[in-house]
Order: structure tokens, then sequence, then C-alpha cells
């Protein structure tokens, strides 16, 4: 089934007014979540903007075990069917507000439908931050990624570009490095906020060129990435300014790595405390500072940490077992 | 591929003398963390007793997100395949000893092969306590089971019976007993180590029958379970007596729930730090207390908390994550 077959189904739903448990969200960790509470008979409901989470956007996933190259949609719904077939409901809305009640929770949607939970499972996920140039989207899982562990292999004796200064990114040109022909690690400043040795490491890779200051101003090609247009900046009292002068480069993909951003907005609204970083903390078995709120996957503080789907798998069904054991404990 | 092909394949395998990493176990865990070192282009040997892990005995598996209702051979086939794809070596041997050198690990089997590695990941999982009993080993998996959480569903209308005294057997008793047509709980004594809570809903249970104080001498049937044949005990001075009297019961199916032990021999001989139950302690980059040495899946007492394949398999990948960064910081 396609993802969009399945939100035509899902589209049809029709759901309850009260549920065992809600769980916000419908990546790895959503659907693993639900897949372990109807396990345990718990009725369950997931409520998501989109479907499948940010795994939908790798081209090849070849990292979960037991499912080798499979096309990152084609696991974000395989996730999917498998929540589905334990006969979880799903629905595609945001969440407004989650507010504590008496007996648990009242789950309101931008769409105004309320619905009653004893427990809440939040595994929202992360955003990437974006360039937000032309053809940034257009040619997503064309040659735009935003993740090296996922899909450096996929550019064996390629050239391709890495945007960030961080330590994600040198660590994704030196990945990239291993199987790529070239790398061009491109940053908006002289200077990098990675660790000394990551700089030092790229540097001495011959593979690598680092090409600064430098940002990207469009993604250009035709069915896939061809080249990019960038702008030469200048830093004029710690603030990047364009100076107008362009240059386009040849290159067969790029890396976008300027960092993620937890989709912790609802999470905070609803009392749950987050890191520095806004990524949302949890225990050993999932749970936030909220009775009965838990939480799973790339918005928590601990998936975040790795960001592996496998991960994010792990803690619903972690957060899942957790639910069911505190709904036990309140029996 | 079926095991047994798996198997003779594995029996062929040339293996080198030195090794980036070696992994003792070839479970989930075991195999996942294969994957990742090999994605981080690590040269990877896995040394294994058995292949597949404990999961290979699960009859059906269910709840591994993304492949639903999976036979647990199939599934642990799945991820030797997956680390065999990355061309993994594997070889069928029992580690006798690891030993600290100055730049790494000597790894000697029972067969007095010796292996160099720069890091080592151990996996070895658990083993079920079992009954000893004829019948245990013919009809695993055909009525026999050591997993209320994976073969529950499996029983719905039947008749199971459950042995055992603590919290494991109470909670399998309570969920089987939301599928199956009745539950007989079996217990050497007349009191039980479970939590009071849990006895008391095992009692109101109107499925749940308590058999106590008895002990299971015998696993009957055809091609799968039909009969246990039971002897009577009492307890004299804190002992279990049997005393000669035998009685007939018939089931569809039996879950054995007297424990699991760490396979953690190997950890400790090498110096590695185990809880008072005998896990393997890691932090939550998945580190022992020996530098170099990591642990993932089910023998550590992060994973045996849960014991969840897909939670080894997360183990297995954080733990090759680990062994990379920190090959790197001393490169």
């Amino acid at each position: 089934m396609s993802l969009l077959t399945f939100q035509a189904l899902v589209e049809e739903e029709e759901i309850k007014e009260r549920y065992d448990l809600v769980i916000v969200g419908a990546g790895p960790a959503g659907c693993s979540a639900a897949i372990y509470a109807r396990r345990f008979q718990l009725e369950t409901l997931i409520v998501a903007k989109e479907l499948g989470g940010l795994i939908v956007d790798a081209e090849i996933v070849d990292n979960y075990p037991g499912l080798p190259e499979i096309p990152g949609s084609e696991l974000g719904n395989k996730f999917l069917e498998h929540a589905k077939k334990y006969m979880t409901n799903i629905i595609m809305e945001e969440v407004e507000s989650i507010e504590k009640k008496e007996s648990g929770f009242l789950v309101r949607t931008m769409d105004e439908k309320t619905i009653e939970a004893k427990a809440i499972i939040l595994a929202t996920g992360e955003k990437h931050r974006k360039l937000n140039v032309p053809g940034e989207e257009e040619f997503l899982g064309r040659g735009v990624s935003y993740c090296g562990l996922c899909d450096a292999p996929l550019f064996k004796d390629r050239v391709v570009a890495v945007v960030g200064g961080g330590n994600v990114a040198f660590s994704d040109a030196q990945l990239l490095a291993k199987h790529a022909k070239k790398v061009i690690l491109i940053h908006r400043r002289n200077w990098f906020r990675a660790d000394p040795i990551e700089v030092k490491r790229v540097k001495e890779n011959s593979k690598i060129e680092i090409l600064t200051p430098y940002i990207v101003r469009e993604i250009k090609g035709d069915m896939k990435v061809e080249k990019l247009l960038l702008e030469k900046t200048k830093e004029v009292g710690g603030e990047v300014i364009p100076t107008g002068e362009l240059k386009e480069i040849e290159v067969d993909g790029i890396f976008v790595d300027i960092g993620l951003v937890p989709n912790s907005e609802l999470a905070k609204k609803s009392g749950v405390a987050v890191d520095e970083r806004g990524y949302i903390i949890v225990d050993d078995f999932m749970r936030t500072n909220v009775e009965g709120i838990f939480a799973a996957g790339d918005v928590t503080d601990k998936g975040s940490k790795f960001r592996q789907v496998v991960l994010a798998a792990a803690q619903g069904a972690i957060a899942a077992i957790s639910v069911y054991n505190y709904l036990k404990s309140k029996e």
C-alpha cells in the first residue's frame, strides 16, 4: 500500500470519544508504541500531522535490522500497516492541546475534535532545519539528503556537498569521503563550531575540499541534483552578510547538516519538561515529568542522541510497556 | 535461506587474524551491531555458539515493528542475512577468553583459534531456566513457550498452563487470560514471590485457576502439547519435597516462567562488571566498565529489563556507533 492509499484509508476512519492511549505521531516510535499497546489490548488512537515520520524522506534505509535496502517511504508504510493490523485507530490531524483531567487527559485537535485518553505517548519526532532555497524540497531523496549515516553509501564514487559547520557536518563529510569520489564541505563562515580534532581530520582528508565562506542559494538539476548556486559571504561583527558574488559548482548530491529541531511545542504547552535544546526529558522507562505522559523517539533527549529508526521503535515499545504497567497500577 | 543452510555457509567461512571489532553472539543485538559496524567500514567478526539467538525459539514474532507475524527462526535469519550482506565474517564457536592486550584484545575460542580485536561487543543474551523434564525440548514452539508477551495471542480460546511463582508468571497468566479460554497457574509452593497485588488480581480473575503445590514431571503430546504430568509437593522447613502423588491435566500449551539467566560467564572472566543478577552493567552508550568492551541486548541490565527484540537490535546499533566513536578517538 502506498502512503497516499494509506492516507485515503485513514481519512475514512471513524474514531471514538475515549481511548486508553493517545499517541501523537505516526513515525517508527509512534507506530511501534501502537503495536505494543494493542497487544496489551489498550484502546489506542494515533493522531498525526503526517504519516510515517522523517524516515519517509530517506531514499533507501539499510540500517533497520531485518529489512535491508528498503525505501524510507516503504519502511514507514510497513510500520503503519503493522500498527493498523492491530486495529489501531489513526487520524491525520494536528494536536492543539493536551489538558490534564481528573481521570486522564483531554486531547484537542486543530480541527476542534476532543478525545479523552487515560495516557499519552508523545512521539512527534524532529524536523530538519532547512536551507529554505529553491530545489531543496523538489530534489529531496533525489540528491538532497539530511542524513549521512543513512545515505552515504548511495554516493559511491560521486561528488557530494555537505553544508554545515558543526560536528554532524564534519562527521558526515568524513563518512561520505569513504564512499564518494569527492566531498565539498560548504559553510557560511571561515570558522567552524565542530571540534578541532574533526576539523583537523577533514583538512587532512585529501578527498574533502572546504569551500568557505559560502551560502547555498539554489539547488539545480533536471531529474536529480546537478548543480549548486552559491553566494560568497563576509562576516561583519559576527554577522554573516551575502556579498552578491555568485558561484556555481557541479555535484551529485547535497547533505544539509545545519541541524534538526524537535517538534516539542505541544509537549512544552502541556507542561512536559524539555532539555536546553528543546528535547523531552525521559527516564529509562520513557516517562516524562508529567504522570501519564510518556515520550519516545527522536523528540526525546535519549532518542535524539543517536537518531536511529531502530532506537525510535525500541523506545516506542518501552513507552507502551510503561503505559500498560502505569494503567495496571491505577486499576 | 534456512538456519541450517546458513550454518553450512558459515562453516566454510575463512577468517582473518585481526579485526577492528569482534562481536560475541549472533542474535538480534549481535547482528544489528555488525550491520552498523560494517556501515562504518569496521572489519567485523561475529563469534557465536548458536545463530539467531533465543528469538529463533519463538513460533511467531509479531512485535518486531515492520515485520508482522514472522516465525522467530525466519526473523533470526533476516538479521543474519542483513549482517552477511555487509560482508560480516561469522564463525560458530564458543569464546573461551578475552584477554586485554596493549593495542586491544586477544580473543581465544574453545577450538583454540586466536583473533586480535581493537574492540569487543558482548551480545551473548540469556538462556531460559529450564524445567528439565521430558517433552520440554520436543514441544518447544509447539505448545511450550517461555515468553507470554510473544506468544499469548496464539492461545486464543485454548487452555494453557503457566509455571512459576514470580511476577513474570503472574503477569503472563493475566495476559494469557485475555486470550485463552482458561489459564492454569502451577507453582511448586503454596505461596508466591509475585507482588501481592498481582496475586490478588490473578485470584480474582475467573479465567485463571491456581494449582499448587505441584511440580511438572513431564510434558506429553503427539504433535503438540496435550497433557502435563504433575507431582504434588510439600514444603518441609522451606524445602520443596515431592510426595509421589501424581496428577495429569489436559492443556494446549505451557508457559515456563521460572526465570532466565544471563550468558555472562565470559564477561565475568574478562573483568566486565555485572549486577547482582549477573547482567552486564552498561551506560547509555552501551559501554561496560572495561575500556574497549561494549555490550548489547538481553545480557545487559538495560536490555533484560524489557527483553524485546527491537530493543536488543537498538542496543546493538548504539554499541556499534560507540565502538566507531571509540576507535576514532584513539586514532
